[in-house]
């Protein structure tokens, strides 16, 4: 029956992608599809049959991990310039600090696409858990000071992660990407304990403004403050704020996975891969972008080898987000809060 | 529909292929597999699971062509001297003499499978139209005699093709092989002017034996002579044989594709291709498997980029065998002797 | 003899060469020494041991072209933009437009230098003798334009040649290199007929100011003009000094090799190689630095297969500059001046 | 004057070395001159000079290590065939067999000789000293058993080290080749603790019959019985000599440097890079050569990182041979033996 469901159109497909190019030419057709299919609904099952074959085409035993650094051709550092998603990358300076000897780039390759990265994932090597991603962006020019952090260095913060192929949308790279990451990591640099990312919280604003939307005064009072310019710049503004905004976040970040509305994308993709809810950072991104989403809060969510699997099973099963006692203790801060009835 | 007729089992092998080695575990898989098929009908559908998948992921827009001389590594050299199917390559040394400067050699590779040929093809650069094969394989060993005979020949000869992996089984790469390297030489060799295969006929004498088998007395006496040992080295017996041979090969050779038994596989493929049966040769291969097969007869099919697209789509329009004047004259030899009435 | 005088320090010098990084540190070493040679006289023998060495260990038969362009590595990249020594680039963008594929640049290396480029010439593609060296440096964004430029070019104007090595000061590359340049040039694009370059004359202010010291009143008013700001940007007042300049500079370019003083440096080396005195131009680099050295004044000097043995030799023999008769009719219009006693 | 000294035949050749292959051209002239010197003496200069440039251009800092394996290009492959000169090499089979995973094989290449190996050294990795080389010969052809034998080693045996140019005679590359293979080894396989040769003595049954012509009827005797044939396969006779001839080995190994017949030229090597007169073996190689040579004595010497720069002073500044117990207790049996006057 699979035999006879498979459309003549994937066939049709696959004597394209025979040609040279064929690849590259057909994963360019879905990028150009995507604008046209909310007009075209017939155009559904042409993407439909283009990202069934694409999923094939890219499994994850095809794609080469390479790591990308100051070495790499020109050409292709272009390209990392233009498909940063997460921090964009200010010019040739700024890449150069990415790719400095405290930090690590990696990316999947496919061979039928030389030369173009499918999806990559910028490291820092820092001591400690890093809570901002400013001080991560800045370096000095050093190359031998930047050494000799990456050989005192114990942790690898995940700061950035970016798919580049618009045209291989919803097929998923990211969480094999990290995991062998941490692998390629550790066989380098032994020393490193801990794999984390630093994460942005993209949806926290959105869910808070319609989740107080018909709250007290108090509540539409700190939501007014929260418009205001600057808040984050005044440090008794801001510190009047943490708790209250810490706390709600850490509720919104537990919330179950079928909630409504739904789980904020960037949680769902790390739980979803057995990573731990690990930390809640207050302005861990006062740039406009992080401000804007989050109120600046950054979060860690940790891959413990450990953990992983039973994490990753304990979230498909229920929904349960796995967290660090931390964030526990910020959701019982909330409670008590609660029961005491005040923000 | 599609989607929901494919088998949970695909996705399953497409996680297998994620570990590492995962392809090439998939190929033995299958080939491990053709032992026992007979005898356990349960295993098709695994089978046509996993052939569904080579074929898609073997796509020849995801293969390498690459040429193998005497600087390729000797691991892979070796797997010529085992895969070779059709002219057994003796050791080193006869590999050596297939490889020298006026000899070509081309495989495809997969990049999950660096090191493994999927096919390989040897050709040998000649003046004029080879009709034998021994000549071909044996060579003085000196390179820069080779190296002027390439850059006088006229002709390329495509003298055997070697499918390599039993795990890709019905995988067709052969065409693809064949016309690609076609236009390899063409870049590298402006001077070649004709492209041909010096191929066997492996179905000749089974049918000839079926189809005289209540014919009249001299046939039978013909068919008798033919088991004897030697035939072929005493000229004036052989020379008796011959053109009795030689039109029966013809009619063999240029039946409708759907007659019964069906036509000779080697046929099917080349005329298939789009190559025209261009001509008969006697004793073209006087080892023991020539003469078992096809009482020493080779044949040529011609690859004439002009008239290929035409040849293809006669042959799989009506089955009808595109052939030169040479093959014709033969057939009529055979008509005119028919109604003339004797052997 | 030659043995019992190699002196002990240039074994010395062998055996630290033999250490991971020798080359590298011995090449530091010399360029180090440098600064110190007036004061310490003692190390010029040293100096001169490394040069000997030098000259043995980066004989040109060592020395490995290659291509530099958008996809060699970053590191490699960033250090032309440090070594260009004729036109400054301006940073990254600058750098992409000089490797844009209308252009093209090709560097020597030696294998125990890996990455470290010893010299480079950068090249443009251009419809005819290219006179003026700013066009050449800007240049539309767009790729496949500058392809078709590339296309339908029939000269290649090699616009900038800059040693890299401090620490080989004296052991000559660019001879060598421009005319390999040259023939890979030839061979990727058969249709280039002329390879010029476009070339400064460091020396001519200098020359004119002293061979004008005592010169009459016209003279001096004239040097006198050429020192106000901007007189190049102005229409009349460049005209009116024009033909005087160019006429003065054809004399400067054309003396003896034996004058006093020493003829032009440029000059001297690419006369040397073989090369034509072609033409002169007027305003052919009104950066600064060109109007500071010569005015502005650039030279092409041609390299023609046919003839650049001979005028080697006709150089080499009496010191005569071979030049076209472009050339010869500026001296001319300066004798017939002379003869008729005014500026 | 180093600059006066240098031969103008120097300059000549170093421009004969700027074409493309001269560098391989000038390696074949000197192989072609050594026929010849004998009888021209004229030629011995042009020789020395190309030595001398040989010995610049070949510093080991220009030399580039490389192991060498089953994935090497079969045309690599063949000269090792070719150019081993110690255990010959019997065709293919053997090869594979000396490159299995518990061998390991490697050579210095220059970078002007692409593809052409300048020495090669063949290492065996065991268990214990080896002390004859029949068994390192030979292997079973199971590459997973080699595998876990390589594994388990404790000792690399170099067993063969073979120079391939006879144009580059007396340039010298076997110290930094033990030396620098010594350090991959290590870094590859930690638990390898002993790295030693197992040697020929090729000077020995020459010295032995020299030093002996005079002596008395048992010394005579022995001789005599020596040039028997097979005495070494018959256990009784052999074992009658053993004592006798290990003594006698033992006092020509450890002969002053300065002694007159000169010391063993394989032991002089040795011993002048630091390594330690350790182990003599009886009839460590049967085969005719061995016999011939040294009566099938073997010898190893052993590479001691902590030893080796102390034992080389010692050998350079009197020619004192380091050597183990083991050996010193040969030399004491001989004195003892001589003080009670016998054989």
């Amino acid at each position: 029956m699979a035999q006879a469901a498979d459309p003549p159109r994937q066939e049709l497909l696959r004597r394209m992608n025979m040609a040279t190019g064929g690849t590259s030419a057909l994963v360019a057709m879905r990028k150009e599809l995507t604008a046209h299919l909310r007009d075209e609904p017939a155009l559904k099952s042409l993407d439909g049959d283009l990202k069934h074959l694409f999923a094939s085409w890219f499994n994850r035993g095809f794609l080469e991990l390479r790591r990308i650094d100051w070495q790499s051709p020109a050409a292709l550092l272009d390209k990392l310039i233009a498909y940063e998603a997460v921090h964009e990358i200010q010019g040739w300076d700024d890449l150069r600090r990415r790719l400095a000897p405290d930090r690590r780039c990696f990316a999947f390759f496919h061979p039928a696409l030389p030369g173009e990265p499918l999806i990559f994932v910028e490291v820092a090597l820092v001591q400690g858990l890093a809570g901002a991603v400013q001080p991560l962006l800045v370096q000095d020019g050093d190359d031998d000071a930047a050494r000799q952090r990456a050989q005192r260095a114990d942790t690898a913060i995940f700061y950035s992660i970016s798919n580049c192929q618009d045209g291989l949308r919803g097929v998923s790279f990211g969480n094999f990407l990290i995991k062998q990451v941490v692998e390629e990591l550790k066989a380098e640099l032994p020393h490193l304990t801990r794999f984390s990312t630093l994460s942005p919280v993209p949806g926290f604003r959105r869910w808070l403004t319609g989740a107080l939307a018909d709250a007290g005064e108090a509540e539409t009072a700190a939501l007014a403050e929260l418009k205001t310019d600057g808040w984050w710049r005044d440090a008794s503004r801001s510190e009047a704020l943490r708790p209250w905004l810490m706390r709600h976040c850490a509720t919104y970040l537990t919330r179950q996975v079928s909630s409504k509305p739904p789980i904020d994308p960037v949680a769902r993709f790390h739980l979803g891969n057995g990573a731990r809810l690990e930390r809640i950072n207050w302005l861990g991104n006062a740039a406009p972008r992080g401000i804007e989403e989050s109120f600046g809060i950054m979060v860690n969510y940790l891959y413990d080898h450990g953990t992983i699997e039973a994490n990753h099973e304990t979230f498909a099963h229920d929904g349960t987000v796995v967290r660090s006692s931390d964030v526990d203790a910020l959701l019982v801060a909330r409670q008590r809060r609660e029961s005491s009835a005040s923000i």
